[in-house]
């Protein structure tokens, strides 16, 4: 095995910011008006942090201040200065402003400047992208690059609404998300963990098909339009993502040539506690390791790969191989990455 | 000159579209109660395009109408078929949706799929950052890409309140802007417009900078915050702009190995019709065309590229050169890009 393939680039190190205390069930509940039971039965989150206060909805952090954190944790582990960072790449559906792009606030709270910058906008499948969009600028200049992913879900959430009486499909929302981010350096050469990125996949598969999720924005000419700001279709969600995880498995084995029995971990799409154990069942990879974190963090988008990675590291040994898997149901995406320790 | 230098991609084609008629400065200054001479004056733009209606607000077209309109005529002109294109690359700072992103829509309704999709959150350095990217995706794959830049600022105005006596800086923000899109296809071997893309410039600069420009999205969380949408420091960017232009067309030149007489053309940054014209006599390369639009076309952000691309190429013949500039006043990004006619 060569290693210093030049289209393989390195995970150095990772970091990862959760904002204030885990906001449990009962709080959550309390706060919603709801059962705490249904939440525990249906949904199966037990935890989730929010970057504004749950009873006052007070701003506490913006997406700037997660991704800051996160990053700062990532050079660190990697003893890294920011003048040794060649590239920024991140991934979020919710920057704090449309402008600045908020890679750029947090380029500048890292003390990182004169590099290219550049954010994805994405959902469930944004990490991936800005993983496979900095493993490729990795390969083609040789830099050192760090690359992040966070989401505020809580830009969304009104807790202080009384949701007494509101539709299930309203309900899910409120208890399904969470805020965080994670932040990884990609490098030419091992070094640090140690762990190359072997494959990444990111493919768009929704030619012809609705969206799955929807998540506006209002403009000062649209805000008072009623219209609502996060639909989810969770027929079409909870029939196609297990099928979609299942074929991103199998695709990146084979191009991988890594037969299921190599797989020593599973980082399976992280949709809510009760889906994710449903979709790691069906993947049928038993002797795989499950490395989930949505359970305790709540669906915080583009920073679940990252947190999935953090808890693999402190796992994974030399020779070690695991597998991500993340759908995007948004329009279809298809995401997912490979892992192996050296 | 080698004609196939592996960093180098070519540009095959370019397509735009704008929404609906012209609105002219005299329907623009009687929707918002302002003088049409003060239009003139002071911002120098003679018309835009908006994707709503100026008097009744009502949507006419999406900012996905906007692109995948554009990304048909930029396929119809390379005499592409959709299953050629490998990849897509959009920039924008006003997507429709927080998701799906937007670039998935515009890739089903051009009948693509099966391919990865990115789309960069952005302004006016957008564009030339999805060409940047689109460059290296091509380098790295020796695929064809579809890059596509546009904006629909129409978003946070709302034409039908009144103005009438509202501060110069909130008026000015309702006059600057525009509605529009504009595609380009990228691919590893001269065809079509035998146009090499020989270098492109995106650094972000704005260490320890208040940013110039800052547009917010209103979530559901804070849509009754009465924040302002639009805030411009027109103090500083009227200040840095000319001078960071400047600084991003003496690089590009060096870098090139390029004298400021071997420049055919000038792609000027595209604030207003009077910035443009200030800052390109400032640059001083008078031997050098100016290619703008803004006057016509208002400041449409991430579609201003290709709009000025396509301008040039009408008139661009075997052995010219030109080069555009754009700065991002949002947090201080420098931006350019190289084009040599073979």
């Amino acid at each position: 095995m060569d290693l210093t393939d030049p289209q393989t680039a390195y995970l150095v190190s990772v970091g990862t910011f959760l904002p204030g205390d885990p906001v449990d069930n009962a709080r959550l509940a309390a706060a919603l008006g709801v059962s705490e039971e249904w939440i525990e039965v249906f949904i199966g989150t037990k935890t989730r942090h929010f970057a504004r206060d749950v009873e006052s909805g007070e701003v506490r952090h913006t997406l700037a201040d997660l991704c800051a954190r996160a990053g700062e944790r990532a050079l660190d582990a990697a003893g890294l200065d920011p003048s040794a960072i060649d590239f920024v790449v991140m991934g979020t559906a919710t920057p704090d402003h449309l402008m600045p792009a908020t890679v750029n606030l947090v380029a500048d709270r890292l003390g990182i400047d004169q590099v290219p910058t550049y954010q994805l906008q994405s959902g469930c499948a944004g990490a991936v992208q800005a993983l496979e969009l900095g493993r490729t600028l990795v390969a083609a200049t040789g830099g050192t690059g760090l690359v992040i992913g966070g989401d505020v879900c809580s830009k969304h959430l009104d807790l202080r609404q009384d949701l007494t009486g509101a539709a299930p499909s309203e309900l899910v929302n409120y208890v399904l998300f969470g805020d965080g981010a994670g932040a990884a350096v990609l490098a030419p050469e091992p070094s640090g963990e140690r762990v190359a990125l072997r494959r990444v996949l990111n493919r768009l598969t929704g030619l012809g098909r609705s969206p799955g999720q929807l998540i506006e924005w209002f403009g000062v000419a649209d805000k008072d339009s009623g219209k609502q700001a996060v639909k989810e279709d969770y027929k079409a969600i909870e029939e196609s993502v297990p099928v979609m995880a299942g074929e991103i498995l199998w695709e990146l084995l084979g191009e991988l040539d890594w037969a299921p029995e190599d797989l020593d971990y599973l980082l399976p799409p992280q949709l809510s506690g009760v889906m994710t154990a449903k979709i790691t069942a069906e993947l049928g990879v038993p002797g795989a390791e499950e490395v989930s974190c949505v359970a305790d963090t709540g669906n915080n988008g583009n920073a679940l790969p990252f947190l999935q990675t953090e808890r693999l590291l402190r796992r994974m040994t030399s020779g070690q191989k695991a597998l991500a898997v993340a759908v995007e149901s948004s329009k279809w995406l298809k995401a997912g990455f490979a892992l192996e320790k050296l």
